[in-house]
C-alpha cells in the first residue's frame, strides 16, 4: 500500500498503510471524491462509494461523460471524515481531527452481467433487507447504470485524534485549548407524502445509524 | 459561471449557477476536495476551505509538494454535504439529498505579506474573537504556511432536496418510501488536559454551531 506516491511525507505518525485501517475509514465515510484527468484538466466528482472486500465501487448514470472518462483511467479516490476542531494556544497549531483515505488506482467498469448484484450489495450494505422488498430493477434501469470499481492497493489512511499539540512554552499561557467534537447524526425518517396510508417505516429504516 | 464544463448535463433542474447559491453551499460545508494534475496523474486533497467574497482559500505546509504543485495549476474544487438518504420504491430511484459545489479555476499562491491577514480571517470566520487571544504567530510560522486561492468564477451548485421521485405506477406499491435525514452536530467542548486550572471554554467556543 505504501508507495512513493502514497507515503505521508509530513506528520508521518498519522499515516497508516494497512488494509484494516483503510477499510475502517472507508466504511465510516459515506461520501468520497473521485479525481481524474479529462482532456488534461482535473475533475473531481463527489459521490457515494461502497466496498466489497478489497474493491471499492461507485456508480452513476451511463450517460455521464465523467463516468465514461473515468473508465480505464487513473483515479485518485479520497474519503474524509471531520471529527472535531482542535483549538490550540497559537493559530499555527489549530487543526482538525479527521480520518481520511487517499487511494490511487485505475477505474474499471463492472461488466453488465454483474451490475445488478453489485447494486444489490450497495443497498444491502446500508439497509439490509431493503433490496428484497423493492420493485425489481428492469433491464433498462440496469443498462442505464454504470458502476466503476478499483482495487484497494496503493494508498494510505491519515488519522488525527486527541488534544492540540502546542509548543511546549505555550502551555503556560492562560488560553483555553481543547477539542470541539463534531459528528453526523441520523434523524427520524420522514414519510413520503405519497406513501399508501398503512405504510410505516420498516426495521431496516429504523435501525439505520448512518 | 455556467460554461460548457460546468453545465449540468443530466438532472439539470438541480443545477444552480448564481454566486449566491454557490456561496451558500460553500459556506455550509467545512471540508472541500481539491483536485489537480501532477505528473499527468490525478490527485485529490481533502482540506478545509474558507471564502472571502468571491475568492476561496485553502492552506497547508509550505513543505507540501502537493501545495507547490497546485500553485498556478488548474484545479477542480468540490464541496459536498450529505443531507439525507432518499428511499424510493425501486432501487433505481434511491438517491441522496445533497448540496454540492464544483468549481474550476487556477490556484494562486497568496503573497507572503497577505498570509497573516488571511489566516486571521480563516480563524475569525469560524471562531470570532479567538485569533486575538492567541499567542501571536511568529514570522517562521507564517513562512511555514502556504495559502492558495482561487476566484469563484466557473462552476455550479447541485442541490437535491425532498421526497423520492418514483415512476408513477410504483406509487401504488405497498413499499415504505421517504427520506432519512442526516446532519452534523457539535458536541460539548473537551478541555485539553494541559489547560491551566482556571481555564473554561470562552464564548467563541460555546457559541460554535459547526
Amino acid at each position: 500500500m505504501k508507495t512513493e506516491r502514497s507515503r505521508l511525507r509530513r506528520l508521518h505518525q498519522r499515516g497508516h498503510y494497512d488494509h484494516e485501517s483503510i477499510y475502517q475509514v472507508m466504511d465510516a465515510g459515506r461520501q468520497c471524491s473521485v479525481g481524474y484527468v479529462f482532456k488534461s484538466a482535473p475533475y473531481v466528482t463527489p459521490t457515494i462509494h461502497w466496498r466489497e472486500g478489497n474493491q471499492v465501487y461507485w456508480h452513476g448514470s451511463s450517460a455521464s461523460q465523467m463516468l465514461r472518462a473515468a473508465n480505464g483511467a487513473d483515479v485518485c479516490l479520497t474519503v474524509a471524515i471531520l471529527d472535531g476542531y482542535v483549538m490550540a494556544r497559537s493559530g499555527m497549531h489549530h487543526s482538525v481531527n479527521t480520518r481520511s483515505v487517499m487511494l490511487f488506482g485505475r477505474a474499471e467498469k463492472v461488466p453488465d452481467e454483474l451490475k445488478e448484484a453489485k447494486m444489490k450489495n450497495m443497498v444491502k450494505g446500508l439497509f439490509p433487507g431493503r433490496w428484497d422488498i423493492l420493485r425489481p430493477a428492469t433491464k433498462q434501469e440496469i443498462k442505464a447504470t454504470t458502476i466503476l470499481s478499483m482495487e484497494i492497493d496503493e494508498g494510505s489512511a491519515k488519522i488525527r485524534t486527541g488534544a492540540p499539540g502546542d509548543d511546549e512554552e505555550d502551555y503556560a499561557l492562560p488560553i483555553w485549548a481543547g477539542v470541539i467534537p463534531v459528528r453526523t447524526v441520523v434523524d427520524a425518517p420522514i414519510d413520503d407524502p405519497r406513501n399508501l396510508p398503512e405504510m410505516t417505516p420498516p426495521d431496516h429504516i429504523l435501525a439505520f445509524r448512518g
